[in-house]
Order: structure tokens, then sequence, then C-alpha cells
């Protein structure tokens, strides 16, 4: 399967076999490299092994194809070429890294070697060349230990065991009663190294490979294998990326940044991750290799004025003026040449700057909204790609509350404002007791010293993330910007005890399980819960959300069952109320009464008298949300829930409401009774109720026409849709709709407003889908209510299927859980049909969905696609679904 | 809109305008009384007013257009010519009976008005004409009455009065002393008539009309709106009769009967339509009218010798031995002619035979059989022809259990044997209590002096229905046949007091709410709950049905969970079990605990430990259904209810299930409490648990196939086909099959048995029907689960449906109980594009239905239509699914 086929592809020297658009068979790193090198940018010369090559590799159940020893032969005899040093050899040899690279960016997800190519001889070449032999030797400790971790799997085998390799460096440094590594010396180090090696012996049973080809097999062994490893299959579960994608491998020649104080280290982002601004924003270590900037164990400093955030912090403006220089020429080069904000990693060899890796960087939803607008004004890239580069699922923490700044606070300490937004949660120390709390409702915050790769399920479940250590570009903060959750990073103030399951701030000890709030746009550690405030969104926001709406064809209307729903979402953009429910106006302040009153009665009279009472009070409802929503379409959804979710089911409000009612408790119960329903979702509820109590409807009708006629009169736009719930035959809707007229019809004409008014009906039941065309011919609109199609189309209880659900998404048997995203294969086919057999026999049938995949953004495509006339959703959505049907339109 | 149209046919002298061809226009009545006339059969003279009239009159808000008075003027010119003599004449005149007659004949529906014409003038013509003073008189007096009943609305106002006239007779008979009608003079009989048409004007505040003419529109009137009356609406909707079919209405010159004892009245049937057997079986009354006898008021005599019962009766043939001759000729033309069993009625006028209707007489279910296999015999009908003949729904009563006659039983009294069949119910004497005990899911006894058509709903929700008075053509055992439902008439014996809600049998008192039984084959009544026992189909059933066997093109299999079910469904013709549910068997005896026991496990080595203790129970289960079904496929069904539905919900059963398995009281609540859900129906179940718990799936393939193996090496033949529950997509299906083909394909190679096994899956959600071309990709067989898929489609759960599906069915939203009659438009539409799609991706798909709709008829020829290969149903039902599926291939 690999006969004939490219499986390696060479980079370096001002030139390269890829280019930054094969992404899919390079991985993005790989892409990135070659682009580089194409444009002349300097970046160690090396080679990418195939995407391909890795599902060949698991085709052949983890082997490889004969061809490729003999193209990894050729492309390493031009990296040597280009480098001036040849593999493995004594005098002058060329040290390779061995990185993954997926088509897009899994931070971490997989495995790297550093320094590979090392061993008890060539260690003495390296010596030579670097004229440091502290450096060579550590150097080479550090390779022996990589790649006993990566790829010979020498890790902690329990919670609280700490790292082996860690452990012999700590006894070294405690015999010779020095703190730092850097106090170790060549002899330190070479002892280490013959420690390391036995360590591994003992633990594996076999010598640790001198030769250097068994060592890059090793690694690329370690690579490819780190593709199904249980942290790469969850982070692409998380973040839906295939298995079937594949990694690359990119063995590139090692450059050092750690080759003494004109050597140096970095990322670095074209413009601020976190606000947009256009800023030259990156950190760097001197005297470092690139690992220790992202993990977070040094903590690096500003590479410029411009982002110095204390007068101690030394930038590399300063101190490498003439790499810095360089450096601020490639950025600009690159964000020209991709035409995004890009995210670098550099590395500075005695003075000489390379680059290591560009990519589009992510960004905060509020930077990516500030960076696209900017683009456009810098006329880089166009009103339509400015859309595209919105991700509709990012924007979704714009919309989320912030801290109330007039809350009171009391902050336990300050880190660095990594990833914005507002959290507040319990305190965990371990990302799996974040998984396990979180899986019963529990609100964490995921408290570490620093994060690591395997903490990505923890962080994905928790309100935030804290860490002690690490910077703006450490892990922590990475991943959680990618996820769009609070992070504040770096907060050197706590004193983390895993052990002891607390922390200590200045004193104060917080324990696992209490409660504090993480402000990830100041940095600021609160203790306890802390008030939060609707977000203002303004400014590119608007600009951009303006351009959006150009672009988009579907109209978005909100669920709101208030007058402050429908002024919320208004102030979003909504056109409309999509759903207003009118049941849940049912339940406030003296309502509830007259309703179970209504219920409880013995006959006709007795529920009208009930319904005399809630009539002013609907009324009144209605009045409010037809002010807020002057000028467009209200759709009220007539009674939908089951009885029984109206009465007391404990005998004490029982007793009550039989006092209140003046009726004895055994009346009480026999009629909550009577009332119980095996399957509620299932039974007498939705039009049911309309058909057997028409005063019902009646009532709503009369409230809903009343109010629209005196706010009519009043110069107010009134445009009342009134919809009917749960229609599975024309003639249910026929009954509904012609009390609903008769009763529309005699209050208009008694009042003399002039008040248009549609009536229509949810399509929620499978088999009004399936009669659409008869149900249209009465109908004058239909929304898709996607919540109880997709019980009834899969038999799913939207209560009960917590129970199979998250396992079937575990397994793979569904992609998603449908009641989130829209299930467009079947649900979606039900749609569909319900469209086109309603537009056949009825041209002007309004089409909307009211579901929650109204707000979601791959739903909205479908609905686009299907050719609905609107989608709604709840208010913070509104905007979301806003930009997805723009960039439905687009795609 | 009835401009030009012929509204009035003519009939009589020979001739007629009609013919039997006519029913949609003329009515059952009208059209046989036209073809009868044609064929040369004296029948009085008279006219029809056609069923689209009824409709003009219904469009007309209850008015006529001016043509038709004009029409029936003409007509009744012609009547009078053939009759000789003049409606309203004072010498000679002619009387009418004025009749409704529908479609299809609707006993006792609508109203009847007889010796139209009459008035002070015309009774004295009527006194010459008949020389009979007491005659003329007493028909005067009974039109009245009954033209008081039905045109003017003199009816008993409340449940306990009396009859206004029968009150007044009473009173005169008390005043005179007397006991019999027939003692009342003509003075009485005039002065009855002053006092009648006194209460009339007293009640209505209108004369008694003396017009002719106006009596004759006014009793039109009645007719036409006795069709929407509610009696006549009830029975329409028992019966599935459509209300925009209208009625005719039959005026016809009068003959009398009660002209003295050389006249009589009567009906008969060509053949015993009880039993079918070959002997003209009827029943008269000399000097009589024929309402008399159909009343039941007057015990009527056998007809013929050969239908004597008892030494004493006079039957027509020794009284009126040349009537008796000319009527035998008469009988016999007609079953010729309509080559069917008839059932006339006729009236002999001072020894002269008039044939007053003809029809095909409605019959038991055996009679119906063996009247269908003698016609074949007799050369009348085709086999085709006969297999028509049997409706399905009446054969249900063929098949449903018979008194064991070993069963101990007390007879507390003997009527006649009216209609067959054995019943158990709690006795209830008023038709109202019938249908409201019913509703409660009680059985009833309707017991009545006389049922009248009033009764119709109590009648219908009855178990049985037992009369003290009237004979084997009395409205109760015509009605009872009509339904399928056992009926005992007549008996005597029985002192029935509607006051005291209680009756006395020799003595013995029986009040309401006690148990009886009826044998309607015996005519016994017997006390409390006598035991029953299967029926055994042979003779003429079998060669009827071997012969629907020849036309029907789809298999039929039967539901059956057990060895034994498997047994009787295959002596009732079952080819195969469609459905096995192996839950059943979870409860019986020890099994529950084991299962209980899995259900509470820990873990999964806890489950498997009582897995492997069900293990054995549930191959025994196969291996003796297997041997049943020995030869034909078994469809078996995999573990399909949620697992709640298997542990104990009161405490006491707790704390014992707690002690059996060593574990605490709280355990045993907290995991009940974990497995409650909020829609069961929706939840966790089918091929979920399958798919949660794989080591059940593993175990219930393992039982199948080792049973399957063992029995194939006895040389059984063993067809298993494996059903896999609830499935919604494909994935689900992959993930069960897989796991039986792997554990089936092991156990086979290891046994070394040649077992051959399908793989299918249930469509019974809706989301399956949609993606059937997907599924069907990887199953072998579709079985549609309409029951599941009608709550389904529809959003109703069966459980709690019962709140608004009777009401539904009542307000006409839907046609029929989903549940007991396939939707064919909604739910049939998924059926259909499921085995479209699946057929269309799988040509070899089997394809059938195991809903409860796999046992009715008009869902089976829906199934037979929609290319099924077969329909499963319950035991009983088999013979009703061979049958219809045998006419729906002859339609």
């Amino acid at each position: 399967m690999a006969k004939g086929k490219k499986l390696v592809y060479s980079f370096g020297g001002g030139k390269a076999d890829g280019k930054a658009g094969m992404k899919n068979l390079l991985g993005g790193k790989g892409a990135n490299l070659a682009e580089m090198a194409n444009l002349g940018i300097p970046v160690p010369a090396g080679f990418t092994i195939t995407t391909e090559m890795c599902t060949i590799y698991y085709k052949m159940d983890r082997k490889y194809p004969k061809e490729l020893g003999a193209q990894i032969d050729l492309a390493m005899k031009k990296v040597e070429k280009v480098m001036g040093a040849v593999f493995g050899d004594s005098e002058n040899p060329l040290l390779v890294s061995v990185r993954s690279g997926a088509r897009v960016s899994m931070p971490g997800m997989m495995d790297t070697v550093l320094n590979l190519g090392l061993n008890d001889v060539t260690v003495q070449g390296l010596i030579k060349q670097s004229k440091n032999e502290r450096f060579a030797w550590d150097s080479y400790r550090r390779f022996v230990q990589m790649y006993g971790d990566v790829v010979l799997g020498m890790k902690p085998q329990t919670k609280t065991e700490e790292d082996p390799f860690e452990v012999i460096i700590k006894a070294k440094k405690q015999e010779r009663g020095i703190k730092v590594d850097t106090d170790l010396t060549v002899a330190d180090l070479k002892e280490l190294v013959l420690k390391f090696k036995a360590k591994i012996k003992e633990r594996t049973g076999k010598n640790f490979p001198e030769d250097p080809k068994e060592q890059m097999w090793g690694a690329v062994n370690a690579v490819f294998g780190s593709w199904m490893g249980e942290r790469a299959i969850k982070y692409r579960k998380i973040n839906n990326i295939p298995g079937d994608w594949g990694t690359a491998v990119n063995v590139q020649a090692m450059v050092y940044g750690n080759m003494g104080d004109d050597s140096a280290t970095g990322v670095a982002f074209t413009r601020n991750p976190a606000t947009g601004e256009r800023i030259f924003y990156g950190e760097y270590l001197i005297n470092a290799q690139g690992e220790d900037v992202v993990a977070g164990t040094r903590t690096p400093e500003p590479v410029n004025h411009k982002t110095k955030t204390e007068a101690s912090q030394k930038t590399l403006e300063e101190v490498m003026p003439k790499a810095y220089k360089t450096l601020e020429g490639i950025y600009k080069k690159l964000e020209k040449h991709y035409r995004d904000m890009q995210d670098i990693e550099f590395t500075i060899q005695k003075g000489k700057l390379w680059m290591l890796q560009t990519r589009n960087g992510k960004r905060t939803a509020a930077a990516a909204f500030k960076i696209a607008v900017d683009m456009v004004k810098e006329k880089m890239i166009t009103k339509k790609e400015a859309v595209m580069r919105i991700s509709p699922s990012q924007l979704d923490q714009l919309l989320h509350p912030t801290f109330d700044p007039k809350a009171k606070k009391v902050v336990l300490a300050k880190g660095l404002p990594a990833s914005p937004g507002a959290a507040s949660g319990q305190v965990v120390f371990h990302a799996d007791d974040a998984e396990e709390q979180a899986k019963d409702g529990k609100k964490v915050i995921l408290v570490r010293i620093e994060t690591s790769p395997e903490d990505i399920g923890g962080m994905n479940v928790a309100q935030g993330i804290l860490t002690a250590k690490g910077g703006m570009t450490s892990h922590a903060a990475v991943v959680a910007r990618g996820m769009g959750k609070c992070c504040v990073a770096g907060c050197g103030d706590l004193e983390i005890d895993y052990e002891k399951q607390q922390m200590a701030v200045r004193g104060k000890v917080v324990k696992a399980g209490d409660w504090i709030s993480l402000d990830g746009s100041s940095g600021e550690v609160m203790e306890g819960q802390v008030q939060t405030m609707q977000p203002k969104l303004t400014g590119d926001f608007g600009t951009l959300m303006g351009w959006a709406d150009t672009f988009r064809k579907i109209n978005v209307r909100t669920n709101g069952d208030t007058p402050n729903d429908a002024k919320v979402a208004r102030e979003f953009g909504a056109e409309g109320i999509g759903l207003c429910r009118t049941e849940h106006m049912f339940f406030e302040g003296d309502r509830i009464k007259a309703v179970r009153e209504m219920i409880l009665a013995d006959d006709l009279e007795g529920r009208k008298k009930a319904l005399a009472k809630l009539l002013p009070m609907q009324k009144g409802d209605f009045v409010g949300i037809f002010e807020a929503m002057d000028g467009l379409p209200v759709t009220i959804r007539l009674l939908d829930p089951p009885l029984h979710e109206f009465v007391p089911h404990e005998e004490e409000a029982q007793q009550a409401l039989a006092n209140d009612l003046g009726t004895s408790l055994e009346k009480i119960k026999a009629k909550v009774a009577s009332l119980h329903e095996f399957n509620p979702m299932l039974g007498h509820r939705g039009c049911r109720l309309g058909i057997s109590y028409p005063e019902i409807t009646e009532m709503q009708a009369t409230a809903i026409i009343q109010a629209a006629c005196e706010l009519s009169k009043k110069g107010i736009k009134v445009k009342p849709e009134i919809m009917i719930p749960l229609i599975g035959s024309l003639n249910e809707f026929k009954n509904q709709r012609d009390i609903i007229k008769r009763v529309a019809d005699e209050i208009i004409k008694k009042s003399g407003a002039k008040v248009q008014y549609m009536i229509g009906t949810m399509i929620e039941i499978p088999r009004a889908a399936l009669l659409a065309d008869e149900i249209a011919k009465e109908a004058e609109f239909f929304s898709f209510g996607t919540n109880d199609l997709t019980q009834m189309t899969f038999g799913y209880s939207r209560d009960d299927a917590g129970t199979f659900l998250p396992m079937y998404v575990e397994k793979g048997i569904l992609p998603d859980d449908p009641f989130q995203v829209l299930d467009q294969q079947g649900v979606g086919k039900l749609v569909q049909m319900g469209i086109k057999l309603g537009r056949g026999t009825n041209k002007k049938l309004k089409v909307g969905i009211c579901g929650e995949h109204g707000g979601e953004a791959s739903s909205v495509e479908f609905c686009v696609k299907a050719g609905m006339n609107y989608v709604s959703c709840s208010p913070y959505r509104v905007p979301i679904a806003r930009l997805a049907a723009a960039q439905a339109e687009l795609k």
C-alpha cells in the first residue's frame, strides 16, 4: 500500500519538498516548516514523515513498509549536507529533534524527543563542536531522561510517585548539598547519565540504545504510537478530530537555545492573543531549550519593551537587539504571508536566530474579533474572510457573564490573566477528581502547580484553571484559551500541597471543596462565589456582527418568556421571538394558585372561574412582551406541559392547597394521583390539553389578542403568531385553530383594532413531519421543535438518556449528543421532509426552528440549507446563530 | 343541488324503478324491495326517497328542495293505482308505513311509523274495508301512539318514568279490571285515541295532525332526523359507518298481519343463523304486526315442524299451509337469486302472503363458516367468494374460549341460545351503568327485561347480554349476533327489578355487581365465573381456512414466549414465531432472583456470575420452543424492558432481597432509585442495555445457539432469527451483531452442529425507519414493532393515552385507536419508507411485523400491500391474520 509513495518530505537550505497547503499530508508543523523554508526564513533542516505513513503504520499493525527506511536515509543525507554535520558522527555529530505534527495543532498531546543522536561517543563530538563540556553532558542527560520518559515508558507508576529520573536528580542534589540544576557539575551530569541508564535497565530489562539510528526509529515509533494514546484520543474527542487523520513525524536538526548566554529560546504571537491588540507579544528564556518555556518550569521574560509588565524584566529587544530585529522582520513577513495572526517558536543559538514553528495562533473570542476587524482595516483580509475567521463556539465565551465590578470580592492572590472569563467553582487538585466531581454535576476549579497534557480531561470539565507556575504561553494558558475557558496562570503566591489537598495563599488555607472565583481577564483569584453581570457587546463585536448580518439571509429570533428576555435578546440582535412558552408564566406568584384551582375544578364551570382569574395576569405578560418586541413577530406557544407539573406532590403542600381551596386533602391526593403518568413526555399535554379543555385555549387566545388590540391602539406594532404545540394530525390542528380564530376574530371585531395574527404549529412529533403536507394546508407557519422531535425520533427521554448517551458518544455509536447537535441524518431527514411536504401544499408557509439547536452552529447551517425562514434560540446564543447563519451562506 | 334529480323511486305491481345494485342510493331495504318487485315476488307497492335526498336535507339545513313534493305526489299516485286505494280517502283509504333504510342494516337504530294516513275520517273507511271495527280502532290507537313517540317526541323523560301512552293504557285496563290489551273494547280504544291526542296537546302544545299529507311529511322528517340521532351516531361509530352515507326513506302500502286469525306476521332466515344448518328457520305471530315479533313483547312460534322445540308450539306450516308453501317457494327463490342466506320479513293479510323485506342475514361465525362451505358444495358460490364471506373480526368470536364442559357450574336458569359464546361478568341492569363500569375496566353482563336501541352502547361494552323477554330474532339477539357477542334471550325465569337493582331467579336473588356466566350456545345462565377452555377448530373452519391459505401469499407467524404458546399457535396455523420475548422468561420462578442479582451486582464480574446462573434456564426455554417449532423459523428478541421492571419497589420485598443477597436494604433502595426513570418508555432499555452490558447479550446469544446446536444434533430443524430491539442507528446494530456473531460462530464451530441463524432488528423507533437503508446493509431481517413505533410516531404513551385517546376517537380527531388499527397514514408511511429503503440496499431483506396490529384485519391488508414477508400476532389471532391476508390478495 506504500509502493512508490513519497513518504518523506525534506525541507531546509532555502527550499522544501512541501508547502503550507499540504497540511493534510505533512501536518501543520511540517507544512509550515516547508513553507518557511521556501520563504527563505532560516529553519533548521529536516524532513517530515507523512500522516499517510501514520495510517499505513496502523493498517500494517504498527509496522513500516520497506520503502520508508531508504527514503529516511536519503532525507537524512540532505539534512547532513545543509547543516554540515553527520548523524552519529564522533567528531561533528548531527543531533535531531523528533516531533509529532497533526493537521491541526494538538498542543502537548503527543510526544517529542530532543537531542537525539547522542551517545557515549557522539557526546564527545558535541563537546568539540560546542566547546562546552557541561552543555554537552547536560544535553546528553536531558536526552536520556526524555527518551526514557517518552520512548521507554519511564513514568511515575502511581498518582503520588515522583518521576523516576527526578528522584535520582533530587538525591544527587541532596548529596551534593546544592539547590538548583545549574549547580550540577560535569561529573555530576556524567554520573546522572549512568544512573538514568541503570534505572532504565532495571525497569525495562533492556539497555539504553546507543545506536543513533535505533534511537531514531524508537522515537518515530513513539510519536506514531502517541497518536493512539489515551491523552490524544481524549483530546480528539473533545475537539471532534477524526482518528483517521493520523499525525506526521518531523525530524529536524537540533539548534540550541541553551548553548550559553548568547543563546535563547522563545515563543511569540504576532498580536496579543488575549486582547487582539496589534503588538508583537512573546516570551523567551536565555540559555534554555524550547520545552522550558512551554512547560512553565521557569517563568520567562517578555520579548520587547511594549509588553513589559515589571521594570525588572529584561527583554530580548534589550539583551539581543540584532536577533530581535531579525525576528521582527520575520514575524511581519509571516503574518503578511499567512494573512493571520501567527504563533511562532524560535531559538537563538550563539546569536543566530532559527525559526522552529509558525502557525495560526489560538486566541480569545475578543481577540479574534479585534484581529479580524483590524485586518480588514489594514486591508489584509476581506469582510467575508473576517466573518469566517470567528468560530461560533468561541463566540460563546464572549457572551458569558463577567464579574460585576460592584460585587464584593476578597482577592486572595493575583496571577497572569491567561485566558479571559469569569469562573466560580469548588477547588480540586487533580484532573481525575475534576472529571469525577463534574460528572456529579459539581462546578469545579482545577488548581495545579502546572498542568500537563495528562490533565486535559479535567481541564475540559472545569469551570476554570488556576496554576502556580507557567506564563501566558504555558500549557495551561494555551489549552485554556483553545477551550475558551477561564485561566489564571503562574500565580506564584500559591503553595499547593497535593498530599494535604490544600493550598496556602499568604497564610490563608484553601482546601479541596472550598469555593473560589477566577477572573481570567485580570488574573485575580477570589474567595467564594463572586456575583456576575451581563457582557456588553460593542466595538469590534458590533462591527463584525454587522458585516455578518449583511451576508446572512435567514432570520434569527429568540426563545423568551418574559419582557426581560425579550429586551436582552433584542440587544443581542434578535429579530423576533420564536418561542414564548406561556406555561412559565403559570408558575409565578399568585398564578400557580389559580392554575391549581383550575386543575382541581370538578367541572367546566369551576375551570372557567379559575381561568377568569388567570386571564388578566396572562394578558399582562403579553402586553410586556409585545411592548418589548414592538414591530417584531412574537410566536406564542399555548400551554404545553402535562397538568401534573402544576400540582404539589408533597403532603404538606397538598394540605396547604386543600386549606386554600377549602377542600379535603384526600380530594387533592386523588386528583394528583389521577394525573400521574408513566411517561409524561408522551402523555396528556400540548394540544391534547387544549382539545380536552377548550376553555384553556379560549383563555389563552383571549389574553393574547386582547393584549395585541390594546397595544395596537397605542401605536405599538404587534405581530402575534399563535402556535399550537404537539400537533400530530390535521384534525387536532383544526380543532384548536377553530377555537382560536373564533375567539380572536370576535375580540378584534369588538375592539376595532387592526391586528393581524397568524396561527401555526410546532412540528415536534414525527407524525406531524410525516403528514406536513396535510397540516400545511391549514397552518400558516411551522416551527420545528427539535428537542421533542429528537426525543421521539430517537426514542430517547431527555431526562433519562444521561444513563447511556455519554457512553454512546464515548463508544462512537453517536457522533454527538443529539440534544446538543442536531442529528441531521435522522431528525434532520424528518425536518427536510416536513419542509418539503409543507411547502408543497402551502407555498407561503413560514418555517422556523425553536429547539435548542437553533443556537448551535452546525445545526444553524443545516437550517439555512434546509431553507428555513428563521432560527430561534436562547437570548445568549442569538449572536452565535447570527454568525453561524452568515458563515453558512459564505461557505 | 337537487334540480332535475330523481329523488323518489317507485316499486310494486311486478316492477320497480330501482334494483338490488342500487343500495347506496336506495338503502338496503329499498333496493331489495325493488329487486323483489322486479322478481315478481308480492311486495306491497311503495316508493323510496333516496339517501342522496338525506344528504341534501342536511346540506339545506333540514329543508327539502321543491322537486321532492311533486315526485312524491306522483309516486303516491302509482301506489294508489297498484293497491286500489287512495291516500286520505274516506271510503277506501290507502295506509302506509314510513321506514328508514340505510346502505347497511342498522337494526332498530332509526325510526318507523306504521298505519300512517289514519284520522277520524279515514278510520271509518278502514272499518268499511276491513269489516272489523275493533281492528280499525286498534290500528288508529297504535298509529297515534307510534307517531306520538317517533315524530312528536312523546318519550319517558327520566330513567324511571314509564312511557306516557302506556301509563294511559294501564290506567284504562285497571279501571276496566282487565289484564291484556286484547280485552280492550272498541269504546276503550276510541277513548284511548282521544286521551293520547290530549296528552300530545298537553306536552307539545300542538294538535295531533289529522291531515295524512302532513302526517307523512312529519314521518319523513323523523326518519331523516333519526340519522343524526344519538343512537344512530353511536351505532355508526361502533360499526365504522360514515355519517355522510345518509338513510333512505321507504313509504310503503300497509298490509296487516293483525286483521284476524287468518293474518300473521313473521321473520325468518333461509338457514339457521346460529349454526348455519340448511334449515328454513323463522318465527311468526298470528294476528300481529311485524314490530310485535322484533320487539319481543310476545314470544313467537316457529314457522315449521323442523324447528319446533316444544310439542305445544303451533307452526305456520300447520296453521296456514298454503301461505307457508308460497313462503317456501319465495325464500328458495330469494336465496338462489342473492346467493346468500337471507333474512326475510313477511306478513299474511287475510291469507295472502306479502314480503316486506329481504337482506343478507347476520350470522354467527360458526354459521358463516358452515353456510359458506355448504354453498360451495351446493355450487352456489366459488371458493374465493366463500373466503370473502367471512369477516375477520367475526372470526374472532370463534377463537375465544368456551366453557369447559368439565367445569363445575350451578345453572340458575335457561333462556334461548341467541348468540353463541361464553361470557362471565358482573351484573348491571342499565346500559349506562355498563358503559361506566366498563370504562373502569370491569367485565359486565348487561341484564335487561328486553333491550332497545337505546341500549346499544351498553351492549357493546358488555361481555354478554341476558334478557328476560324476546325470541331468537328479538333486538337483543339480532344485535348481539351482529356484534359477535354472547347473548341469552327470553329467559322467562328472571324477575328483574330495576329499582332494587336485582333479579330473582326461582327465589334466588342476584344483585347488581354479582358475577354470573352466560353460555350463548346452550342458553344457560350460571352462578359466578365458570372455567373456560380452548376452542376446537375443525370441520368447516378447517376447510375454509384451507381454501384461504391457497389464496394467501404472506406468511403468518405468532408472537409466543413459551413452548405452550408455540404449540397452540401451530395448531392455529402459525408458520413460525415472529416474536419471542425473552424477558418474560426472566420473571419465572427462581430466575427473577438471578436477574436481580445481576442487576444489583457492583461490577462486571458480579454480573457475569449471576448471568451464568441464568444461562441454563434460558437455554432450557429455547430448547422447548425450538422443539415445538421444529422446522419453522423462531425470531427471538433479546432483552428489551428497562431493568427497573425486574426489581422490587416495596420495602418489604426489598428487605427480603437484601437478606437473599446478603446486602443492606439501603443498597437495594439506592440501586432501585438509581434505576428510576421519568419516561421509562424512552429510557435505558432495548439494545441500549446490551450495549451498556455486553455480557447480557453474550449470555442470551449463548443460550439460543447452544439450544439450537443441541437440538440440531438430535435431528430437529432449528431456524433461529436473533432480533435486536430498539435499534435507532447502524452503529448500535453493528455493536450487538458483532457480539452475537462472535459468540454464535464460536459455539457452532465447537459443537460441530450445522446451525444456520440470522441476525436482524426490530424497526420500532422512527429513526430506524428513516435510516433503514443504512441498517439494512448489515441486518438480515426487519421486524416492524408497530406498538412502539406507534407510541413514538404519535408521541403517545400507551400506558397514559387512555386519558385522551377515547375522546379523540369520539370527537373524530382520529378514526381509530392507533394501537388497535395501524395508522396507515402516519405510522404506515414510516413502515413503507422503511421497507423501501431497506430493500433498496438489501434485496434479500426479510420483512415482517410483530406489533399487535399483525392480527388486525385492515392492518394485515396493509402489510400485504406493503410487501412484507410475514405478519406475526398472538396465537388466537393467527386464523384472523390468515383470513385477512387471503382476503387482501383477493380484493
